[in-house]
């Protein structure tokens, strides 16, 4: 079948909009009309070229929702016309990972994922008869797409596709930092680094666990009021700071945060986000992603002294289990989405999308099919 | 009164066997006769001049045993002829820290402690009129001594004085770590980087709670069959690797240690246990003391993969509470001890006891009064 989609040229060159052939879903695989994708930063670390493991020709997106058309042979899980989120972290439910309580990382499809393929080895997707390869195993950016059944979370159907797309990546990365990977507890304190799509979201899963005091930094004053929007109870600008940025979150929170969140993929960051965690129980934990070869470092005496330093991806959710019920979060009010998606486009400008997002104009671009 | 002790003159050189003067107990404060002592790592990071926060002249000494002899005022939990095991790390049951479940670093008296001095700001002891400093509260290369009430352990009268000074640090330290740090269950998997005092301990902390495999990792291979005897399954000699170290341990557990534990101090060496723990869910842990000023890098990728790095003091143990539980476990043979205290020295050749540390000879030698 053919299907419009935005391809992925070669690095650096803006998205070009397509009609590709796409085939059917093989064993295992569902076909989705994907209705509404986000635009997020993981695309435009690819795009650019900084990322090692880019792989071009291919169609980008991995935040999206959409609609099952056809299963293929052996699905038992999914149905056409089921609602569904793709999963660039699937759920195998068999590997050694998902059998492990303490990760998410399943492992079942990850070799041909990273190679931009279906777990067969091979690439649904062509244009004029040369292969295009799949992204994160989601590929979000074409309107019908095929994606493993165990990379499909299944949703309920009266929730809104342009909306409820970016909880297949920004939503869950940062409300599931807070919730699953540090577990945080009510009465908290934390500080947030980074007041964009993953931090504001890591601020309003603080504030549904009930957090007591809620950090915010980032460069950019405009983003104060942001962040109080969700939740945010204090607000640090480090250009505005005299003297030294982790001795003055150590003072304003009484010694430091019981977690801290690093959303930005900035290394000094990451060390600030430790430091300034609270001694003998502070946890950091790492969200953003750094550089190609980026070092973190700090003295040894940090974790001595009962600092932890973590990370998580994909908000340590377990796709079909946990992002259902952050849908659910959702339409009940628990958690916002709406005032977060800033701007919505039709595929064709696609690439206005990116340019928001370098000027710092959206929090969240949604293309809607 | 006067007391037999071992004066740190200054830094670098050896101890000199001195008649000290010391004050009795004063509010809240018990006079300890202490009747055998370990000689540790962290003595002679001192001693040697490296650890900047030493002060001179000193009575060293953190790891004994010992008998109340006489207790100051307010004393309550404590009376004449307990038998008692210092604590470098207090529990005073009423600080920030030791009412939150997640820490064991009391910092009730951790300036004072930290200045050489008791709580009250002064020393009890001197030499010819000179004021001589405290070391960790606990001054155990001294026959007598005057201990915080807070920073003594009760433990029975039928555990032998020197057997369980060892609890006083290395037994707790490396033990703890695995019981309250890690919190390792059976069946794991672990990685041991350094065969001495402490990690030996490590080893026989993962044998009690039933680890599956124990590597054990040191230079030196006449540490293997020390670390047979505690429990160790494995053993790799890093200079007898062909190839990379971290590549080699992932291979030999399949996938990488579900603990790991650095018992050495070496930054590098923190980097291949924080790489050697398991993707997903793998915690490495710092035992070890590094130089000052030294850190410890990697890349993020390796914590946001679920990896976790952390660190512990004193075995995340509560001294009060926790150390007579240990000494339980030494007297019902749950864990050695007496293979490990390789070395019984007078005072008066307590400097030999330094002498066979720097040569590798022993695992721990103790002093007895």
């Amino acid at each position: 079948m053919k299907t419009r989609a935005a391809l992925a040229v070669e690095a650096g060159r803006p998205l070009e909009i397509v009609d590709a052939d796409l085939e059917g879903p093989r064993e295992g695989e569902v076909l989705v009309e994907i209705m509404a994708t986000g635009i997020c930063h993981t695309d435009e670390f690819t795009l650019s070229g900084k990322d090692p493991e880019g792989i071009f020709p291919s169609i980008l997106g991995h935040e999206g929702a959409g609609i099952v058309r056809e299963v293929g042979p052996g699905v038992s899980s999914l149905a056409v016309d089921d609602h569904v989120i793709p999963l660039y972290t699937p759920e195998c439910r068999e590997c050694e990972y998902c059998h492990n309580p303490k990760t998410n990382l399943c492992q079942s499809i990850r070799a041909t994922q990273g190679q931009g393929l279906m777990p067969d080895g091979t690439s649904r997707f062509s244009v004029n008869g040369q292969t295009v390869h799949h992204y994160m195993g989601t590929s979000t950016f074409s309107n019908f797409t095929v994606v493993p059944e165990i990379a499909l979370a299944k949703v309920r159907k009266d929730a809104p596709f342009d909306k409820i797309c970016y909880i297949g990546c920004g939503v869950t990365t940062g409300i599931g930092a807070v919730v699953n990977t540090a577990k945080a507890e009510a009465g908290c304190t934390a500080i947030v680094f980074g007041l964009g799509g993953i931090g504001l979201n890591v601020i309003q899963g603080l504030r549904m666990v009930g957090a007591k005091m809620i950090v915010g930094v980032d460069l950019n004053d405009d983003r104060e009021a942001w962040g109080r929007k969700f939740g945010m109870t204090h607000f640090v600008n480090p250009m505005k700071v005299t003297g030294d940025l982790t001795a003055h979150l150590i003072d304003i929170t009484g010694g430091g945060g019981d977690y801290t969140f690093e959303c930005i993929g900035n290394t000094d960051v990451m060390r600030v986000a430790l430091e300034s965690a609270h001694k003998g129980w502070g946890e950091s934990i790492i969200i953003g992603v750094a550089p190609a070869g980026a070092e973190i470092s700090t003295r040894p005496f940090q974790l001595v002294t009962g600092r932890s330093w973590r990370g998580t991806a994909f908000g340590g959710a377990r796709g079909r289990t946990d992002v259902p019920q952050i849908v659910d979060w959702y339409m009940d009010g628990k958690i916002e989405i709406d005032p977060m998606i800033t701007h919505t486009l039709p595929l064709e400008d696609i690439n206005k999308g990116f340019d928001l997002m370098h000027a710092g104009e959206s929090i969240r671009s949604v293309v809607v099919y």
